[in-house]
């Protein structure tokens, strides 16, 4: 098999079902101030799945949508992961499900990948590599990106969503992958479901917060020594997120944006509004430039786990123009 | 980056518990009739797992042996990815959790793989496809393959077992992983978990059964496709198989047996006794030659689920002489 180049993404899938539930209906629902949810999350809608759907149905939906737009047979699908912390039962997996679509077609590499809400990066990463491996079959690789998420009565509740992304693989790709990457995991219980008879999970806030911006600093600071690049700014045109909610995409922009600020003006003191007030004028265009046009999406649908970061790239594309997109 | 060659398996660390059931004690516990286990199932023993141990201990310990035998530091490692199907709570990753024994070592990939008894392979080629990837970042990757297996009383609980592979990865290692391989996946309701509060799978063993024959068979039919090998004997020096119980390996060895016999001899007839006894001294030496040594460690221990098959080669390692295998 010859190597294929430009691995990437040739096409991307979403779907959201189309109930969802007005955030600041919610906030007067709950009895909570006027702005908790709309303005102290950043949330305006919450999109919400009934009865007869689960985690199965929508990963199948968007299978189905990629083979269907856009013509494509299952014999020529090598493999197929799905991204998800939704579980249907303890043991079978959704990616088995998947396979009584495809019928005739047995020979489908790939499982669910299960690791909070990286579960679908991963996934991405996995078949990108199988594509430049030497085991590669010569056929194309669908990722799907899949959650429902759910929380029970509390502060947790109106960051929930729900979404599937699918997201096909192949070579000579409008959107090509980057070999250069960094990560970062750490063990922490800020996120956990250890009653199995619950869907709920126990949520930390505080936890999840340090983590995930210990995270967004750490990656940054490790791309800028990788590339060389001297400045934020000059890190990439366009910047997604995950988004549990969008003050926390907001937060990671402050994390980094903070992060070098101080690396570059010895003075800059992070916790002093005054300062934020001078440098304003530099950060708003760039938030506005890289990061606000990703985030459009994420805002009316809520938290999906492990499409969300997929979701603010198929906000970009919907609200950039795609074609600077592509050749940027 | 430069190109490694010969990826493979460098360390293969076991993990079984100390304390185990004898077949024929249980089969007198179960009042059931001599030999139904020893000999219907081909089982002697099965390892059993105290209150104090959890899938997340099990891969700790083998994580651990890998790191001190081995004497590999946190920071060669870019990667670690689990293969099991034993959930400790219905979200949290095995690989996060581990992420603990790690100390200042962040930037590592990898999730749980989570497909049945497959997860294991599919993380064993998802790191093999990483190193030979452009995203490679030159360090050592880790395989976990592990599963504590527990049913309820009936006819599958004498099947169960306890234990955790742990695999290290890299180049130029002695097991050297062939890029050639076929896959068969299908969707069946042979092994699941519905009840998400009970830690016991429904069983059908009859669609189990039917299920893996057919892949069984299928993929040595696609193997000696790809290879040119014109009979079973030249496809492999020794074959490992996934080992539910004993038993279900030899059938897996009689199917593909029979398909090689029905291919070459127009006149073999597998449901004919007599056909059997003429080529029993052909089947006989093609047992004990390719397959006998990697079974001996699953009859004593049990299903693993996902570390069974490389319970298998570990088995093979452990009974052949381990030169004589490295070099085939």
């Amino acid at each position: 098999m010859s190597s294929p180049s430009n691995i990437g993404i040739l096409a991307l899938e979403l779907y959201i079902p189309t109930t969802y539930i007005s955030q600041s209906d919610l906030e007067h629902y709950d009895k909570e101030s006027k702005g908790k949810y709309t303005i102290g999350l950043g949330q305006t809608e919450m999109s919400c799945i009934g009865d007869r759907e689960d985690i199965n149905s929508i990963s199948a939906t968007v299978l189905l949508q990629l083979l269907e737009k856009h013509n494509i047979c299952p014999s020529q699908i090598g493999r197929i992961e799905i991204g998800t912390e939704t579980i249907q039962d303890k043991s079978k997996s959704t990616k088995t499900y998947l396979m009584s679509y495809l019928q005739n077609s047995y020979n489908i590499e790939g499982v669910t990948s299960y690791n909070a809400c990286y579960g679908g990066v991963q996934a991405l990463f996995n078949t990108v590599a199988w594509m430049e491996s030497s085991s590669w079959d010569g056929k194309l690789g669908i990722v799907i990106a899949s959650d429902i998420a759910v929380y029970e009565k509390g502060p947790a509740r109106p960051t929930g969503g729900v979404g599937a992304i699918g997201i096909l693989i192949g070579p000579n790709a409008p959107l090509v992958l980057d070999s250069l990457r960094t990560s970062y995991m750490e063990h922490a219980y800020d996120f956990y479901k250890p009653i199995p008879s619950s869907e709920y999970p126990v949520v930390d806030g505080h936890f999840s917060v340090n983590c995930y911006l210990k995270a967004v600093s750490q990656c940054f600071e490790d791309l800028k020594r990788k590339t060389g690049a001297m400045t934020l700014d000059a890190l990439g045109d366009y910047w997604c997120f995950h988004a549990p909610y969008h003050k926390m995409t907001i937060k990671a922009f402050f994390q980094i944006a903070s992060d070098d600020l101080s690396s570059r003006l010895p003075h800059f003191d992070a916790k002093d509004k005054q300062s934020w007030g001078i440098v304003n004028e530099y950060l708003k265009p760039l938030w506005n430039e890289k990061c606000e046009k990703a985030t459009r999406l994420g805002k009316r649908v809520g938290n999906i786990y492990c499409g969300s970061l997929f979701m603010s790239l198929k906000s970009l594309l919907a609200f950039e123009d795609i074609e600077e997109v592509c050749e940027n």
